[in-house]
């Protein structure tokens, strides 16, 4: 290597934003290579398509702390052997269950009407049957104005938008604002129910469930349903034309007393620095009304994927590469607050921690949250899956994914592949979350760019600890 | 006009295929003019989406017999007299109402599950809960090969495809055999209920419904249930894993015997052959689980608006233009029977007869099935309508439209607007067919196409018989 003047041309061209040298690049050619023949295996292994096939076929839908999902865990353990991860286990913790039960919830005026509804997480039952006049509020905020009492018999009907589409899925929080709090200003009003238009951008008949907000330790005393956008419209058509609404609700949601879930942990040690940890995962857990597989079998089988195919390497990277199936992740993180608590004391030993929980379209995006010297890490690992399609995102991002937050608020440092999300809120929490819904070409391209970014972390002596 | 040259040049162009001259043209200049006019006022005009819209949002679902479908006819009535038809009235006939009721269908084995299942019409109800394992038919072929008896104490389950999507809607009798007479060889099995892959083109949790077919005069005397595409592709990999299959289902689905339907009947009369009619319309029934809008709340605007537009002209056509708003057509076509029994003696009158009944995307061919003369002029009137995109299609193809079937099997003839239909069977008697699945744009498209059409064929003298 020429090293004297590719320090001064790189000093030049330093002027002129140009990248690091390759004699000064964190990614050796070798690294580089094995990264890249990652990449090409991946694309062509269809290892992903049958973790994600498996999973909804086999196991179905999950609820945490449900039966189903206590046979996702056994599946999980089992996959890991079967794979050759060193290390298969569960980690159980105790939760409280919430159970769907039945719904009935129909029109009676101007006309009877069946309509489309889902109780939403965390919500009680009606013990009886409820007929009553429904209130109607544009959205939100009008029934967030309201006097407490005013209720009094009546249903809420919260209508707004459908969700605004964006590739990010910047839509989310804005229009599942009446999913999280509506139900504590209907009780407020003491309404005997609350019924909201669904958190979801598409135009079909199926609701999207989800999980409320707490309000501090309290859950909600009625019934709460999410109907589906179509449903939605045709409410505010008729209240439009000053129809006077009013609907039959028997809602059997409630809560089940405790029960035991867990996280399943696949462990392909490190041959360097096994205790140093990559974590990588997805949560094992579904809504109950699909079969989880974009939300998020995908994720359990894009990362399971990646780390198998790097454990088929013939030597294992540096540093320890951690699966963890989070459990129960839908009704609240629990999974991941059970990880970030149970781990407490080895959060050091974590170097980077990212999820896969967007569906399972493309990645078209890397951001980071990493100290300066590891940015320019993964700035070289962007350039080398940028091939797949992807390009370099912010490098101060802090994220990681939902069960990542509780290690990222301890200061363990994250990555995140973004995933293109505009028809990721067509599906999620709806019935229509299957298989079929998957393109598995476009879950290789996740499992390849996990597999050659996850590598690249694991096999760098670099810190990504940020010093600030 | 310099009349001897032009049939000079005509006999010499007509050796090359060239159109008639506009002197020898079925259609006068003033004909033509209006008619454009009709199509520019259309593409203007929204009278077409606000009655689909009045329809689908102030009557909502409306079974064929059911107290909604009394609305219906009601809403029509009233319709027809605000927008200033000659005569508007509805003709009453009896007919077999059979009721959804409630249905329960879920796997039990391998796991508990719950399916997205729906009654076929004309389904039996369970009596009690059904418990039995699942026999899997690959498709229609390999039910209808059992031998007798070979069912007993099982559930039978035909598989298939996906229907196949096709701009003519050509998918659907093939896909609609399990649907039709599956029934009659899970009986011959002794089976005690049998389900099918539902008939349709889409990938989403939708069952789509429909009637079966009577053997002879006997309806099922077992529950038929349609499951949507993604569950019978999960009961498909459930049987390809060999897993053992098995249900639970209870249905209420029944006859309740006879009721009250009726045709509603729309007349602008005609300025100088009153007594010849010609009849357009769309049926004003709908499945129960959506709300109608594109089957065919869609066909009731087209042909309503069209009519209206013609109206509007400073004179009436020669020929009297009829609006028929079918009823229960969906069960069995009873209102077209009921129709053209009640008219039999006066059919040699209906001088042309077609229907909108394929959705409300864009209209993009004309075919026809009236005499050579006459099909000429059709010719003349696909020039005319060209510019909306549509092309001119087969001049001898007996169709008009489900509705019409017993008309045109009487001899009236017939035209068919051809509307897009790739994705008509993805909505296709599911709850999924709702307004906001309408287009105006496409709407206003197909007003045009029929207010042109029908105008020009209500104002001329030219028969349209066949005489052959």
């Amino acid at each position: 290597m020429k090293l004297f003047n590719s320090v001064i041309l790189s000093t030049f061209l330093s002027v002129i934003s140009m990248p690091l040298f390759a004699d000064e690049s964190p990614i050796t050619p070798e690294q580089k290579a094995t990264a890249q023949q990652l990449m090409a295996s991946a694309l062509k292994s269809d290892l992903g398509f049958n973790i994600v096939e498996s999973l909804t076929t086999e196991i179905g839908p999950r609820l945490g702390g449900s039966e189903a999902e206590k046979r996702a865990r056994d599946w999980g353990v089992k996959l890991g052997n079967e794979l050759g991860f060193d290390k298969a286990w569960i980690e159980e913790f105790t939760m409280p269950f919430w159970d769907r039960g039945h719904l009935h919830i129909a029109l009676t005026s101007p006309y009877n009407q069946a309509l489309y509804g889902s109780a939403l997480g965390g919500a009680a039952p009606s013990k009886k049957e409820i007929n009553a006049p429904i209130v109607y509020f544009r959205d939100i905020h009008a029934l967030t104005a309201i006097e407490d009492g005013t209720l009094q018999g009546k249903v809420a009907f919260v209508d707004g938008e459908p969700m605004v589409k964006s590739q990010t899925g910047a839509g989310y929080g804005p229009s599942n604002q009446k999913r999280r709090i509506g139900w504590q200003h209907a009780e407020r009003g003491g309404a005997s129910a609350l019924i909201i238009r669904s958190v979801g951008s598409d135009s079909h008949r199926f609701p999207h469930t989800g999980m409320m907000s707490k309000n501090g330790d309290k859950w909600a005393k009625i019934p709460v349903i999410a109907i589906s956008n179509p449903d939605a419209d045709h409410l505010r058509r008729l209240h439009n034309l000053d129809k006077p609404l009013a609907i039959s609700l028997h809602s059997g949601s409630d809560w089940q007393g405790d029960v035991t879930s867990g996280n399943v942990i696949l462990d392909i040690i490190g041959s360097e620095k096994p205790e140093e940890i990559v974590l990588i995962g997805g949560h094992l857990d579904s809504w109950d009304l699909g079969t989880g597989a974009v939300d998020d079998g995908a994720g359990i089988a894009i990362t399971t994927a990646a780390a198998k195919l790097i454990a088929n390497l013939p030597k294992r990277p540096k540093r320890t590469i951690r699966v963890v199936m989070f459990g129960a992740e839908e009704v609240g993180l629990l999974g991941a607050f059970a990880y970030a608590k149970k781990h407490e004391g080895n959060l050091q030993n974590h170097v980077l921690a990212t999820e896969s929980d967007f569906g399972a379209r493309n990645i078209w995006r890397i951001e980071s949250f990493v100290n300066p010297q590891a940015t320019k890490l993964v700035d070289e690992i962007a350039k080398i899956i940028a091939p797949l399609g992807i390009v370099r995102g912010g490098s101060d991002v802090k994220g990681g994914g939902p069960d990542i937050i509780p290690l990222a608020n301890k200061g363990v440092p994250t990555i995140r592949l973004n995933q293109e999300g505009t028809d990721y809120f067509d599906l999620h929490h709806t019935p229509d979350d299957t298989l079929d819904k998957i393109i598995p070409e476009e879950l290789a391209q996740n499992v390849a760019a996990y597999a050659a970014t996850i590598y690249l972390i694991a096999d760098t002596d670099i810190d990504l600890k940020a010093k600030r």
